[in-house]
């Protein structure tokens, strides 16, 4: 079957039973694979309410048809569940290698159910897959499993699973691959999906293959893949994006005073030049990284030489560096880098762990937290010490970190006195670093996006910080970034069904900056052998947004669930660019819902659905 | 007055008379300077079908209201005169620092009359001008003629003038500016106006001045323009362009199929790497320089240590690496770099020059040009040697260079032999380096620019070859670049509009990536002191340039002059991502022509003028 392996594996992990299966051709013309395919999966197979660390919920891993093939930069994989963290869609996706290798293992994807009794891996090689042992393994950090699974199994096998985070259930853990020499990690890292894998005492999936991808027209396929990769290869993004990595943006970001700073207090951090990507290549990095197929390498590898934070590791990138870094006030480069390479090794989300070490300081400075909640630590901006110290206090859940480990919206619930005004998170999920009142229009996006307070469901702040252009979507044009403009957030939709493309065919959305629908609608006719339109892409990715959000609208959510944390509704920037602005969001909102077919709750229409081809999903949210 | 000097010099050079003179607020309010308004001079002052070469031809020179204040890249000023090359408008600008100097030396622009008897330059200062022998320095070099003015007159000074080429009358001779340390000279290139000030026998403009332009919000203007000059300095814009310089671009065009080798015989030249930004960076740049008030410093200053190209001066840009390089054939960067500064020297326009040289080099291989023809010269491609001599032979209009200074239109002409089929003009203006057979919307704004063949009248090739962000225009989607595309054609028109008024403000089109229409609006405002909207902003724009089209229309030109070289319209590419593709430029011309508001022949509708206050037009052109 062109551009599938043609077998997805379903592991029964309370029983051990591993089977094989694959959908039928309708499934797969409509949701393609990857995070697409895996939430037709999930909403069909899995209750409503379920508890999302319970043996209920299914974590299913999936490849898309392009992942593993020729065309530029993909190598992606995504992990689909329920989310402990939001108690909605769960969704992270990564690239590296292992997507590759899984998939050239002989299967698209994975299925786990239940849970098993003791702790296991999945290993799979030439079309076999066995259930591993893994009790010796349980407990170890990332790069420290990778290099036992590898000496066991063979330096040509790739390893994805979790780290101590994911198994003592923080609720943003993450799922990492790639995490030994020379990559040293890639994190699927939002909405807690290492903890679902941790609940399900499931630690790695192994993969080795050299099973072959059938491509529908080989020739073609291979001359158009390599004539896109050149182009991304000879684009402003590689120049940009290969000498500076993310950290491009921390510039370009504080510039126009939306780096949030202090727990998202101000949007302009003074020290910037001493964290920005300038100042990584002039201290610290030493390599430049590509996933599977890239020709950008905005991978960065990067080694402190010397004093107590020696040591190499991957980025650190642009979210985590101001996660870590100016989240909390931290303007030590050397150790904003070391706390992302423990956060690799511990498999913690850095967006979420900055966000909610930042939310514990500002509670801490409030009297909200006090040195008896805190195990005695003094929680203050810009202690480079206490970073360090709560990432392992969050991982093994110890003392305050088992409060922490909880993310910001639980603990905000726990804690009172208004403290949800200043929770960093939409849904639950803790807000990227961009702050929204400094370009508005990612507000919406933030509000909307379907695993919560996300910057790449759409990457609207592409456009309205960065003036980077996007060739993916007709017209990426967002106007005057300082103004809610209701018209202009037909942009967010068109964002966000073009990326849901990418998503569900293991594309990177760097790639959506230089190539367009048409590049890609012509790539996947071409390796699946029938006729893919630019109609067919921008519907595809509408259909699968859709999808997403009636499990949402299932679970309960509703137009009150899309907003903002009170800060960015209420309390205007004090300095900078921005300075003065907050966020009015119902306007762009109510545009929105109208631009995607959906009622004044958010919810989808029932013509719109029946127009999409999701007739099936109106009996599940009517 | 805020933003103008109040004062534009009217120098008669047959009397030697010099007067001062202010258009009225209507005038300004309606055209605002630069281009806009010397096109209005022109117009009204100039008889229909007067020669070019002629004493009946003015010469204006212009700065815009911004030239010399605190926005970003605001150095820039315009030249203006009836083009010895096409017969048609001629415009060209430049930036450095002279611009500013002038502007504050008490004046906003010079219209230059007549013919002097002898050799002068025009000297200002302090609110004073007067007009000097320049007999000594008739012949000269332009750097040498720089250095010896600012010995004469002080190094504060700065010169804006002409070299040999212009002295000779060479039809596409420039005017250079900025010609010694550090900057080694900018050039006003195109359209021959060289020539005309060289028919003038005026040699340079010396200026030097500390007159304060006057600012109606100075406190408003300075922060709203420091924070601008802020986000430019924080941009992916200047992230490549600081670092590869134009020469950024030799790359993204050829991985397009698009960059003209051997007088675009092919779009792919198999030597880039020897040619692009990474070589010149690795091999001869010594120093970035920026122009006034840039925050990007996309000049390069280079040097050859040894060898027989020894020689240290400014560039290569990438219109030179293209049309003195790959349309020559020539794989020799040092060699192209020579050459680039050779032109600076004799101030020779590099894109009519490399076009006219690899026509004459395409004709002679065909034998429609011989030895007996060259001199005894062998033309072929590839020839370092050859094309340093030619340039000197044109320069001094000596043998075949007597021929060659004609350009490509009146070469063909002459030739006959369907040799017209591969002249690379528009309307007599050499084409630049993006071949519009591998993104076809580049030939509509080829066809349609007002002074000819031209990138950027409209600099769609930054959407259509290289994903590049415009954020001047609502839309700058250009979609599937190998379509012709009638509804996209509107952001030809779009981009001409606003890059009409950045040469009227004295802005760099560069910023028109990272900066809004309302950015430049509301900078307006506060240095002139009267509301200027976006609306005002799009208007002026295109009441300029259905002026500067009346303009061609009165002197003939029409709808079969909005036409590309048969080798773009009937040869197609034999190589490369656009192999077989030509330009059916048609169906986009109908499409823009609706756009504009123009009849089918290209000629602006009655309605349409009047809506743009142009009503006094209609007589002209009716």
């Amino acid at each position: 079957m062109y551009g599938y392996m043609g077998k997805i594996l379903r592991v029964n992990l309370t029983s051990g039973e591993i089977t094989e299966e694959f959908p039928d051709e309708k499934v797969l013309k409509d949701f393609l694979g990857g995070a697409g395919l895996s939430t037709w999966y999930l909403i069909n197979e899995t209750e409503k309410g379920i508890d999302p660390l319970g043996p209920d919920n299914k974590l299913i891993f999936m490849t898309g048809p392009l992942t593993g093939t020729s065309s530029p930069s993909t190598g992606r994989y995504s992990v689909v569940c329920k989310s402990p963290l939001t108690g909605g869609w769960a969704q992270a996706n990564s690239a590296g290698y292992w997507g590759r290798d899984f998939k050239r293992s002989g299967f698209d994807g994975v299925i786990f159910e239940g849970k098993s009794p003791k702790p296991v891996y999945l290993l799979t090689n030439d079309g076999k897959a066995e259930l591993v042992d893994a009790t010796e393994i349980w407990g170890k950090n990332t790069s420290e499993v990778t290099k036992i699974l590898k000496e066991k199994h063979g330096k040509e096998y790739n390893v994805s699973g979790i780290g101590p985070a994911g198994e003592n259930l923080v609720k943003y853990a993450a799922i990492m691959n790639d995490c030994d020499e020379p990559y040293y990690g890639r994190a699927a890292g939002r909405c807690g999906v290492g903890a679902v894998m941790g609940s399900k005492n499931l630690k790695a999936i192994v993969s080795y293959g050299r099973q072959k991808i059938d491509v529908a027209q080989p020739d073609a396929y291979r001359e158009e893949a390599k004539q896109r990769y050149d182009w991304v290869n000879q684009s402003l993004l590689k120049m940009t994006l290969e000498v500076y990595g993310t950290a491009t943006m921390v510039d370009l970001v504080n510039v126009k005073g939306g780096l949030p700073t202090r727990n998202w207090q101000t949007g302009v951090f003074e020290k910037v030049d001493d964290i920005n990507g300038t100042a990584i290549n002039e201290t610290i990095l030493i390599d430049r990284k590509p996933c599977f197929a890239c020709p950008i390498a905005c991978g960065r590898i990067s080694e402190i030489k010397e004093g107590k934070y020696a040591s190499k590791g991957e980025g650190p990138e642009y979210e985590s560096i101001g996660a870590l870094g100016t989240m909390c006030g931290l303007e030590d480069l050397n150790a904003i880098t070391y706390a992302h390479f423990l956060c690799n090794e511990y498999g913690l989300d850095t967006i979420s762990t900055g966000n909610t070490i930042g939310f514990a300081i500002e509670c801490f400075k409030k009297g909200i937290l006090t040195k008896g909640d805190t195990d005695g630590l003094e929680l203050d901006w810009n202690d480079p010490t206490l970073i360090i110290e709560l990432l392992g206090k969050i991982a093994h859940r110890e003392g305050i970190g088992d409060l922490l480990a909880e993310g910001t919206r639980a603990m905000a619930k726990k804690l009172g006195k208004d403290s949800e005004k200043f929770a960093m998170n939409v849904k639950g999920l803790e807000l990227p670093c961009y702050d929204s009142r400094a370009a508005k229009i990612t507000g919406l996006a933030y509000a909307t996006a379907n695993r919560g307070g996300d910057h790449i469901t759409a990457y609207i702040e592409g456009p309205a910080f960065l003036a980077m252009p996007f060739m993916i979507v007709d017209d990426a044009d967002v106007g005057d970034p300082l103004q809610e403009i209701p018209e202009k957030t037909k942009v967010v939709k068109d964002f966000e069904d073009a990326f849901g493309v990418f998503d569900a065919i293991g594309g990177c959305k760097f790639m959506g900056m230089v190539l367009t629908a048409e590049d890609w609608a012509s790539l996947i006719s071409k390796l699946l052998g029938r006729e893919f339109t630019v109609d067919d892409f921008r519907k595809t990715g509408e259909r699968i947004y859709n999808l997403e959000r009636a499990y949402l609208i299932r679970e309960g959510f509703s137009r009150k669930d899309d907003t903002l944390p009170a800060r960015l509704l209420e309390e205007p920037l004090p300095e900078g660019p921005a300075e003065g602005h907050v966020v009015d969001l119902d306007p762009m909102l109510d545009a929105y819902y109208e631009f995607r077919g959906w009622d004044k709750d958010g919810k989808p229409k029932k013509d719109k659905l029946a127009e999409l081809g999701l007739d099936w999903v109106i009996d599940i949210i009517y």
